[in-house]
């Protein structure tokens, strides 16, 4: 890629992206870095490779793309595995550049791929758990903040199609919960509020706690239904309650050991906050040739 | 505390902290929260509290109180106990105020807290195996992206005197690594580069692999030296032969398993790159009343 | 309304609105007011009333607000008449504070009232041509650059529900047009990878030709479908070919002239771009008392 | 042009035109452009055309350029047609590059040419009236917020000379009304005021209501006077008075119906503010090759 | 003042001086003030006195609370003394407020009212050098980077109405030199080209080197002259040729030694670089009491 | 240097540097250079010389290249004398590119080379005063606001190793003085405080006005004492009772005249604020060809 703008061509030329990278180069270099400009002449050049330690995921290389192209849009970076690829103990790029951007920017790069590939490589153990039952694993907004655009794509990358994402933010789909319901007045209110407000193209949910609550959301015209912190007893009973009439999402106390007994339920979506609230990283080293 | 200009002075009044806090609650509410906005009346007021629900050190609510007074000064925050304590499934802080401020903002105000949360727990594990020692651990730059500050400020709060900061960035301390030594010619020419270059309150650490290049430094006049991958015989000859003449680092490899063993080497520091890496988070919730 | 942080809560937080507002205070103020700076003492005060000139729909008191709190937190607006009133050659709100701060700030808060409320003013008139089709009017992205949170405000405001938003952006919906299509390889692969791009609350909307596109999309799973420049007979025919197994979108060459007859074919949404381009403005002034 | 550093170099490299871009690719892209991500490759290259299908002025292709060298500077923009020619239902530029860039930036590329292709034509109109008459037309602060330097650039291109821009913003030039006069404590106080406060290069305008605040001002050394709605008869009694003291600009009320009146009373300046607050849309498409 | 807004409304609200002194915390307190925040309470108050300790002209008292605003808008500002006062060994004014706060921004309040006051105290020596002369001296563009506003500003308040600003910037008035009149291809050409660019309140000025420039400037209807590096002997002698028809400026080489001759000469206006380039700074302390 | 990403690699890839030239600039061009507009073809392409005008040390050229790169990348400069060089009256750069850009960004350009071979040249001189006696020169926080960044780097440039830089900011080491003291409730307190909180690459520096109090710094391990405003006895007393256990810092009161012998009392450092606070000006000029 040749693209040295600043947006992100991989993650949709997303502003926040951008943001994020500037804001994580300048917490980390602050007014520079003392012991490369002690040390390095401003014209040596080098060669480095970056190399995954640990099993896992692959994930992160477009934001390494943009921390050295933040410093010196002469560093190259040649991929030698692909991203989302699996793997351990192996180089996955190298670079070629400006030694100083590449000592610099080392750090925030590997900071920013240790812990994309950690949310991509939970990602992949999700959708082996849920093949072929037919459920869906949905991320949410428990994700990193600032990181949000980043921890979804890994997610993505990772989930091959079983996990995908969930709302990206307060703005692009509705969830009404309790509170929204109480000041709304009632489940038919605040899904009539909320059809007036957003777009055709958004499905409107609604969380209920009991069966009495989910029936009156689907006659309320709720589209999606979310079933929160349910026994897998609770699940089955609501799926064959709703039969067909919403999608069911069921969230709450999920974890990778419980995982394929939700999915198994019949429910439409599985919502995961572990995937991005308690994912761990995967560890990387850069190593200048 | 009624500072409502952004900068938190718990934090040291660092802009940074503030533009995390800005891009957190860009990401998530974006154009908007359509559902708060199409259920819940402008006017209209609540009450909530927030709730820990794991054990662990509780850290963050500087942030939480910075995320609310972002979107509406008028919400008011009344801590129950205090930042820093440790306790487990108990209400952490009363908030009243503007109800749409307080629904939009509940999600990214946890998502803080419960990450430094995390941080601050596991500082103090880490200090409790340590004390007694004689060392002091310390974190690492391998922070989140865009949190180092707010990763920093959770060891300290966790870390109680034992597990303390290392340097916040490439700015404030001199590190000279193998790549460093290479290019300046010799450590003994990396020091005397990186002397002239840096404020008299910066002491020089370098790292070193062996006994030969730990006495080259020395003589060199490093003031601090890096032991990086060394076993634990490793570091108890680098001491014997340091014999005082600069203090000494141990850092690679390094959990909380193996800690106590590593900080009773007779090193003075232990770096633990997990403390920031690796923490995990620790549950809490936001209830309105 | 006391909140002063600058994010406004009647357009659901987002900093979009609080950008453009920066943007449209230095475009004018510069350098300095130099003419009230030179004339008007700095503690003077004022009051001041705001007049509508002409008939329409008040919109954009929320927008004067930012306007002068973001000069001086001082200045109190007092409505006269309601967001969203209809009327003609009246005071909408009254003004105390600053003196400076409310000549300097005039011209950049009326320029956003006539504009908002010409908007608002034509999403009214769409509304009624509406009434009693069961066709909803949709706005578009047709919006000027940096006001599209207003302008989508505005056309909620006029639009009493007969007139909604469609998707605020690229990214809260999925509309997949003939480039998209031939680039992904046909309908189906179109759809089948946006399914797994975006969340379950999104519905996925095709632009289709001609009835095999139009049956074509059907089969591969549309939600909705767009029919850009049809013919009144090619739009009730696609109603009877679709028969409601997809949402179906009339737009193209869409006036106020011709709005009622598109309504009445049967779709279930007519878009029309003229809403944001073509509205116009309504003539306000501000008047020192 | 191949200056991708994002300040346009025909606007005078002002930092606001590429904040005003900035704005409007943030707001219409948010988190990325799903529809384009899930369906074209991100390597797939392109061309297009755009297309002018109304007529009118062509006015803004620079900002097509930093619209689509913001998203990647491999976006190559050959013009078919000047900048500010007049014309129908033709070709005006071809692009070629990344597809997902030209997809992505269609629509805000297309929103500003269309707005600023409305203000050049209506300028241009507005010229085409006064010419012969000595007058000048002038534009005026009622511009759409954020937009006045495109608008302004917009009544240049479109104006040919015979109709200019008047002060910038309220720090390049005095423009004192009666509400600056009172505070002020009478016209030569403000004068005298102004005249301390402004550069040497700046001329004095003063706002006046009636034949003896005229003769006040003059006496009291205004450079220019601006009558604000006065009749016909007004202006040319007022262009009798002041016997060429000082440049007279007549304001309110003004039309393209009566700008010709307007312009043969003898008067320097008319100022035109339906320029920028009514020039309405000339519609622009672009289509993939 | 209450306004807390951070635009300066004796300043006009530019937000340049905004950005300035954010930029100048962010510099001086990076992540933080980790002395104070190391040894003084969050919650301690302090009382302190600003004192000068050079004779000159008390400027910068805004940017003061603008400084310590932006850290805690709690800390109060009491004046002693008004700016623009000339005095010595004197409190100036009291504050109180955070300790932290006052402790942390004392150098950079300090580092702004040093510098303005130097440059308010030597255009207070360059106004009594020019009184009962006729002649107006004017500052330049030779200002510190990004304290232009500051520094004009600082010139009025130490001016007295005898030292004035010139053009704040390249926007606001048009100074034609010899690049621009061999690039128009005339000083004819030059200045008609400027007439259609620029608003009718803005004189033209051109820059002349001899008397046959001087004549061909004057009949091409140049509206300003500056003369830069001519003698007394040819500033006296081009007064003369001019007779009036057009306002002459005289600079180059001019100090505070030969500033009232060069006034003597009849010029309307005498500019000084030496203004804002070579000023110097007054001393001024914080006391914490 | 074909950087051009806006971070400059000689000063540390410092953000700060690039926000002070993206600030300066915006002042000086505001709305866009009108005279450049008007008069100098868009396509135009120049060839110019910088000319250092006065005996100094040049010191600069990076911050003419990020503000030419601002404006258009095209511009090329080449150096035809080292940075750090001393010289006068002579060519210290070429550049060429279009026209428009060299022509608007002259101003700036200049107002930074003068102002930084300003400071770099008084460095220089001190650098010689103290050359010998093995005491070095520190600059202070006494900065430029907004210029910390420029103004430490010419010092380093100017300073030859023998003037160096204190700390960057509040950040980067710990300065206990007098309130710090109070406020921690002791010299011991406030150490063991500093202590925690910093990391272990700062030494921790105390100010102290007495022998008395010098020796309660050094027993509670200070391991730099400041010693403000002695006299040149007090300082070679101070030398004595330390004897070695701290390094000693004179400040106050230091100018060039009596710095050699301040250096000659046998402290370590000697801190000089007239580096940054007074340096004055060295005067350039930038001729087109």
């Amino acid at each position: 890629m040749d693209n040295v703008a600043g947006f992100p061509v991989e993650l949709g030329y997303s502003s926040a992206v951008a943001e994020i990278v500037r804001l994580a180069l300048a917490e980390d270099i602050g007014r520079g870095d003392i012991t490369t400009e002690a040390t390095v002449a401003a014209d040596a050049m080098a060669k480095a490779v970056i190399v995954q330690k640990q099993p896992g995921v692959l994930c992160g290389m477009p934001l390494a793309r943009l921390v050295f192209a933040a410093l010196d849009p002469r560093v190259q970076i040649e991929p030698v595995i692909e991203e989302g690829s699996w793997g351990d103990k192996r180089e996955v790029a190298r670079l070629t550049g400006p030694a100083r951007a590449i000592l610099t920017g080392e750090r925030t790069a590997l900071n920013f791929i240790q812990r994309m590939s950690g949310v991509a490589t939970m990602a992949r153990r999700a959708a082996v758990l849920v093949e072929g039952t037919g459920a869906i694993v949905l991320d949410t907004r428990k994700t990193t903040p600032g990181h949000r655009a980043l921890e979804k794509y890994a997610v993505r990358v990772g989930g091959h199609g079983h996990v995908r994402n969930h709302r990206a933010g307060l703005d692009d789909a509705v969830l009404i919960k309790d509170n929204h319901i109480r000041a709304a007045g009632g489940i038919a209110a605040a899904i009539e509020g909320a059809r007036k407000r957003v777009g055709p193209a958004q499905r409107i949910e609604v969380e209920v706690t009991n069966p009495f609550e989910l029936e009156e959301a689907l006659r309320a015209g709720a589209e999606m239904v979310l079933l929160d912190n349910h026994t897998l007893e609770g699940l089955q009973a609501a799926v064959q309650q709703a039969a067909g009439r919403a999608k069911l999402e069921a969230s709450g106390g999920i974890t990778l050991d419980n995982l394929a007994d939700v999915a198994r339920t019949g429910v439409d979506y599985v919502s995961l906050g572990a995937l991005t609230h308690s994912a761990g990283s995967i560890d990387f080293s850069l190593e200048v040739m």
